[in-house]
């Protein structure tokens, strides 16, 4: 079927139903940032690949709203599909409900898969669309049409025991219990993939990216019912889970469960993470408590021995790391080497590497004016050559059974401009502020960025992104509720929270430069004004000075910068051959 | 009549309307930060004579809610008094409404002055108690005990003239009609005597520092009818008001017009600057729009005369200051200064520059110790000998015909500790981080407080109290919406703001430092990356360097402590004799 076969496909079911919009969203009933191939509607339906996006379907309209990040790839890839683009004013803004509102009359149907859609979206859409006599209905129109959908994943899972990550399920349980009893709640309906993963020290490769298994858990007091496909694990897993008080249930089971809730009893439901679908089976007497995930903070704070295996993963990846950036300097100017096959040696180097599993999220590899595109990824059309001259910018992760790295480097390939060196030591110094910093606790995320963008900012320089965001262990690169970024989100920075800091200068046509770690947050202080917290770096990967213009530096970011480097030097020099060891200990001498 | 004759006599009528508690804020209908004695309430009660405060009387219980600031004083003016102290765990929180939801029998009636409640306050009571069957009516049974309760304040107001101020009382009217339309609103209530006194360009005496007139106004499209007492104006501002389509009636009759507002019209109300009392006058039909007064960013937002002419404000203000200061380090040691006599001498030397209508709030002139404590206020009993040795902090300001300053310095008298001069030089670097930051147009207060602290926290200190907070144009010395503080208060800082930035470090029994400027916000340079803000810097008096620990200083920070020094010394200069320039010139040279 072509794009537009599937269009005529999609609105002869509407007519029928009469049905005036239909909505596609990209998501799944987790509400995930990766999808399984069974939830690609929006590249079966339109070809648009993009990760963020919507489609909206009427009888004479079809269109993509989607932001500039991918203006341009949408225009490419909608050519001929029958959508048109609609872009975004602002990015994540639900802009298409407006316009259903302006565009259908009164008393029309809205459709969409209700199981696509968060309870927040649902209840926007709902309420908004209220207001002008629309009405919301579930339906599915593309599994009618969609012959070779794929199946949902039946890759195993595994369980990580308990001593590899510091908590065992019955005691994570138990702390569940705790928030529910806080918050006067009978069960607890857990759909998003992280939250699971930590709750059952459970992990898999049903995604890209993101080590986690499709399924749900509902608790209560008494019970902790997880509902995944029986297949992906063994009968020894389902009997550890068995002792730690879990029963598993097939995946499907979640909607029934769900539907038969006692009447009068009430569920802890967090509205950004779960699905308006399971919302609307709940028996109508069911009181919805809507709060965020306990699971969300008690796993942002890492345990004794999820930063002890993390601080194993930074040596594994710091050595990785160190063997592409000696063959990048060795090697340029003298063979060919691309973003893409760049891109491809370092994913080999951290292959080497015992325990390592995927990388965490998509390589960014730009070189020269592609590394002033943030979310740059290199195709076989973009991909450049390495000259030796202007920088190069990395941004990759690994995902090892004991932790999760992310890591930004912009290195030097040769020449530079006098605008080069002067950007990427400011970039620098708002990096280096931002690592050691001491705050007091109770400190939020907005806080650490406004200092880590000051010296940015005294030059009239700015980023359009955040400073940091949180991190999985071994789980997902992306991870709440801590963020340092300039809007006001009160979350306090606590102990054992694993955060990026990664300031950036970004000048289209010319270059990008970023230098990110992670830092784990740590007790520095208790003076008569209270306790203070600080940052220990735990990536381990040499910080290049040679084009660091050293009096823009305090005296204080100098001995910071050589205090880490040596650091890196005297952390992976134990696992480099004496070649190797040669080559860091140059990279990270002392400025 | 005793304190314990006036409880009897309150429960008397509390008795005989079947009301189970009394409740009495301090207030005044206006809301404002200092009341006119005719609502000096709590006081009159219970003796105590601090400025916050709720008392609450059942028949077996008195008590007066206040936060730390107050504890000491509060249980020696309370003693006797038949109310007893209820500490407050968070300052400004009602925690008194807990207490009631929990003490009073389901079916209670509470009762209070509703003139006297925001209708912020009543609505949180009214929900939180109505969960318990109890409910909300409104009483007042002071006035009936209160033989001599002073009458509201009858002295004059004046108008300003339009070339002094910058902006036309019809020009303004137009904005808060832009307003309206915008919110869909037909009517609009002005409570708050800021707002009042910045739309009609009208200024009074009618309470303590705030140069204030007790009005109200009813704004729609076609009309502004002011509401006060009629003999504060002569018959030529009446005219002139008139003129900008204002109409003068009765104070007492904003209520009666409030009650017979067209049926179904819509009315604008800023839910914390107006009383509930007139929220409950209003038609059942009458659609209550609950939003920030479009005044108070307007006002916020300071015209070139205004900026002008606070511009001359300061150079009067600096001319006093050089001469208290001068006087103060030529005395010390030699004649007996106090605490209570340095704030007046330096009252004596405001007084003498043309234009000077007032402090803009109680001087806080602290001795050694009594500086730690940040809102200390000297009494005869408290009032400490100044010595030739260790701080002295004066935060001042002053209410001038063009404008209102507010100014902290904290000099050295002798001998200093080691101590003291890193904390003086650490609160110095604040300072001055702030003072000379550039900022992306849109940046928050709390982006601007966190870059303020960043030089003390390093030192493992913090301070209890925010960098800053908005100033008035020849009015309030605290005015929103703006302010440098850790909340999450999401208000950008905008061109024409004027603010203070006044970090400080507090060793208590030992000493307290702080330093205030206050800025404007300017227009700094505009690159690709954006427009870019900076602050001008407004206050015109010497910061003494003679302790301060130049090493611990950037050269950044250098420069602009001596750039400053020599500012004040060109713009003070002019109008000081040929002994006070000597002088000034010492205490600004470079360092």
């Amino acid at each position: 079927m072509t794009y537009k076969e599937k269009l005529t496909a999609i609105r002869k079911q509407m007519h029928a139903d009469n049905v005036q919009a239909y909505l596609i969203p990209s998501a799944d009933p987790h509400m995930s940032e990766y999808l399984p191939k069974h939830y690609n509607c929006i590249p079966f339906t339109s070809g648009f690949r993009g990760s963020a996006g919507t489609l909206v379907i009427t009888q004479d309209f079809a269109g993509l709203w989607t932001d500039s990040r991918y203006f341009e790839q949408a225009a490419e890839q909608l050519d001929g599909s029958g959508f048109e683009l609609v872009k975004l004013k602002v990015q994540h803004m639900p802009e298409y409900i407006q316009w259903l509102g302006e565009t259908l009359p009164h008393g029309s149907v809205v459709a969409t898969d209700e199981k696509l859609l968060s309870i927040l979206s649902g209840d926007l859409l709902t309420q908004t669309l209220s207001d002008k006599g629309i009405s919301l209905t579930h339906k599915d129109y593309l599994n009618p049409i969609w012959q070779d959908r794929p199946p949902l994943p039946t890759d195993a899972a595994f369980l990580i025991e308990e001593q590899h990550i510091g908590q065992s399920v019955s005691s994570k349980l138990k702390e569940i219990r705790a928030a529910l009893t806080k918050y006067q709640a009978d069960f607890h309906l857990v759909s998003s993939l992280d939250d699971m993963a930590w709750l059952f020290n459970i992990r898999g490769k049903d995604v890209n990216y993101n080590p986690v298994v499709l399924s749900f858990a509902l608790i209560n007091q008494d019970y902790a019912k997880l509902f995944i496909n029986p297949n992906k694990l063994t009968e020894a897993e389902k009997e550890t889970l068995l002792k730690n008080g879990v029963e598993v249930f097939p995946y499907e089971a979640i909607e029934n469960a769900l539907a038969h809730l006692p009447e009068n009893s009430s569920i802890l439901i967090d509205p950004k993470r779960n699905c308006y679908a399971y919302l609307k089976v709940l028996p109508a007497t069911v009181k919805v408590i809507k709060e965020t995930n306990p699971s969300t903070v008690l796993k942002a704070v890492k345990n004794e021995t999820e930063l002890a295996n993390t601080r194993t993963a930074m040596v594994k990846d710091g050595v990785a790391l160190t063997r592409f950036f000696k063959w990048i300097s060795e090697n340029i100017g003298k063979i060919k080497i691309t973003e893409l096959s760049a891109a491809a040696k370092l994913r080999s180097y951290r292959a080497e590497q015992n325990g390592f599993v995927g990388d965490s999220f998509t390589t960014i590899s730009a070189y020269k004016a592609h590394g002033a595109l943030p979310h740059y990824s290199a195709s076989t059309e973009s991909d450049s050559e390495l000259q030796p001259e202007s920088l190069f910018l990395v941004d990759s992760g690994g995902q090892y059974f004991y932790g999760t790295t992310d890591i930004t480097r912009t290195i030097s390939l040769g020449t530079n401009t006098e605008e080069e060196c002067m950007d990427y030591t400011l970039v620098l110094k708002g990096m280096i502020d931002g690592s050691k910093l001491r705050f007091p606790k109770g400190t939020c995320g907005y806080q650490i960025d406004a200092i880590t963008r000051k010296p940015i900012w005294e030059q009239g320089i700015n980023y359009g992104h955040g400073t940091g965001h949180g991190v999985g262990y071994f789980l997902n690169v992306h991870e709440g509720p801590q963020v340092f970024n300039p809007t006001n989100n009160p979350v306090a920075i606590e102990l054992g929270m694993i955060t990026s800091i990664e300031p950036g200068i970004y000048r289209p046509g010319k270059h990008g430069i970023r230098i990110e770690n992670l830092v784990n947050t740590v007790s520095n202080t208790t003076t008569e004004f209270g306790e203070f917290y600080a940052f220990e770096a735990l990536t381990l990967a040499a910080i290049n000075t040679r084009i660091v213009k050293k009096t823009l530096l305090e005296q204080s970011q100098i001995q910071w910068l050589n205090d880490y480097n040596a650091m890196v030097f005297e952390k992976l020099s134990p696992f480099l051959t004496t070649e190797e060891n040669n080559w860091l200990k140059k990279e990270t001498q002392a400025i």
